[in-house]
């Protein structure tokens, strides 16, 4: 089968590599339908997360059961299937807990020995812990299946940092970054009846999804006059619940900034080294609390896509181009050139 | 007047200063029977927390009202009341939303230009939003007293850790420091249902309060011995709630390390310097959130005191040496030598 590699620095390849093959009892294979190139795949790409030469690369993607293990249960060849972006056993104390991303069992689609997102089929460890099925009829509607993969990891991962941010009704919120994560934060705190919602981004073409997402306010300065432009719309006092999902450590230093005093930052950014931006002494004197991290997306999906279902979300506008396969290495380039906000990778 | 000042590193004197007076409307002064040095006047004692040699010093006071301004009506001359250890002005919306540290009317005693609370007398601002009226029938009872003093400080602070680190009932908590705050800390812990409540600590006259307070387990060791016996004791799981009470890296790092994934770091430990210890690597794929700071006492107080009365707890015994305020300097020294827990000083 064919499948998206990467080698080092600004190197991907979509290569043949072995067919995915059911190989414990409690895999499954899935023939995958959508998949995508996720904004965290750029630190791969860039050469910031290390990767071994050879590694498979991808962790969302959405597809149909092909083959299963004699232990699998849940889900059975021909079902249409969502993937979080982590596998989890689902039986462990975490997964019970709905934190599958800290199951011993776990592991992230990619690393070494498993199949990546990015390729034409993918074994699935543990598919009755991991795999959520998805309606049948939902497989001809285009947009519905784009929406559904948008679950595997930005929905997800937005709707964590709006909890981990302590959204509430009627609650005042700042989302800082305008990628897909930050865009489905927006999505995910309206969701959450947050009242004013502050999205912090200078690409109007992102922002402008922000408010069809839900957005109040839009603040297009970044540091110290982003923090003062969200103070000035929340009557000096910041933002009760800010949403952090770029990773960088000025973007968590303007999180914690624009945090009202006793408020929440809810971070999914990935960080990149130490202290990552949080000066703790302003944090205490402020009673600013920190949340948040790798989301469970698993513990999410049912609930999140139902309200896909009804229509009540459409995350489907963070996709905004398409490649195949085998143009997988211009996708990379063009996330990287941020000419592209997120690229779907239909088969 | 006499009251306590602090002219540099180890130079605390007690010294005749202008008596307490009534400023403004909103003013009261209340003659002090009981107040207590605390761990975080250390920092200042040791250099480490700047202070303007001739600044009061101390903020942990209980008294009587001696005189009030014509715009004071919640307390009258002669009430016994307690003061949390900042003022507030009551009506702002920090202290509606029961955050008084953040008020912008707020202050902590013993800054420029104010009284501290080791002294004979405190000219209490904004006395309606920042005393808490005491039973008069409690002057005569040294130990309801004592435990109500507690209330001024670090029993509000250990509740706030324990809120912070989201202790529930049947929750499994660490409880990172042996002093008075950690102790008050066990004590909250235990009041909001902790199931198992393991102290770290080395010293086994604070660890027995610990024990008396409803700790389950006591580590002695420290770092990564202190880690593993907490996983030890937690089926290799670590606590849910951490409270961290002592503010240094080394504690917050192993405050981090001994949560389970997904809980929470209650922080109440004066942070010094930087990420103080934060290793947002290890928090984000653990999930583990922090929350904390300076704790809003005033807003704990009234249910804390309805616990002291009923006789639910009684944190009087953190406190174990009495001085006249002619022996607070000798009472700093007991505690900066370990010698004593924390200095009672009696009028």
């Amino acid at each position: 089968m064919r499948a998206t590699v990467i080698y080092g620095p600004n190197d991907i390849r979509v290569e043949q590599v072995p067919d995915a093959a059911v190989r414990t009892p409690t895999d499954a294979v899935v023939r995958v339908v959508l998949a995508c190139i996720c904004g965290s795949d750029l630190w791969a790409y860039r050469g910031v997360a290390k990767r071994q030469p050879g590694q498979r690369i991808g962790h969302e993607f959405l597809g149909v059961v092909e083959a299963t293990g004699s232990g699998v249960t849940s889900v059975k060849v021909g079902d249409l299937v969502v993937a979080p972006f982590v596998w989890s056993d689902g039986v462990c104390d975490f997964c019970r807990a709905g934190l599958q991303t800290s199951c011993p069992h776990g592991g992230f689609w990619g690393e070494p020995g498993s199949d990546g997102g990015q390729g034409e089929a993918v074994r699935v460890p543990y598919a009755d812990g991991t795999l959520v099925k998805l309606p049948a009829e939902a497989a001809g509607d285009e947009r519905l299946l784009t929406a559904m993969l948008a679950l595997s990891d930005v929905m997800s991962t937005g709707h964590h940092a709006a909890l981990a941010a302590r959204v509430r009704p009627g609650a005042t919120v700042a989302v800082v970054g305008d990628g897909a994560v930050g865009l489905c934060g927006v999505l995910a705190a309206r969701r959450l009846g947050a009242e004013q919602i502050i999205a912090l981004g200078r690409h109007t073409d992102r922002t402008d999804i922000a408010r069809a997402f839900g957005a109040t306010d839009v603040v297009a300065e970044r540091g110290d006059a982003a923090i003062a432009a969200v103070k000035e719309l929340t009557k000096g006092q910041g933002a009760q619940a800010v949403l952090e999902a770029v990773g960088t450590e000025e973007s968590m230093r303007t999180a914690i900034s624009i945090a009202r005093d006793g408020g929440a930052v809810g971070y999914v950014g990935v960080p990149h080294g130490g202290s990552a931006g949080v000066d703790i002494g302003q944090m205490f004197g402020r009673n600013v609390a920190l949340g948040g991290g790798v989301a469970p997306a698993r513990a999410y999906i049912p609930e999140l896509l139902a309200d896909v279902l009804d229509g009540t979300i459409d995350p489907s506008p963070v996709f905004d181009r398409s490649v195949s396969l085998e143009q997988v290495p211009d996708g990379y380039r063009a996330m990287d050139e941020r000419t592209a906000l997120k690229v779907r990778i239909t088969f």
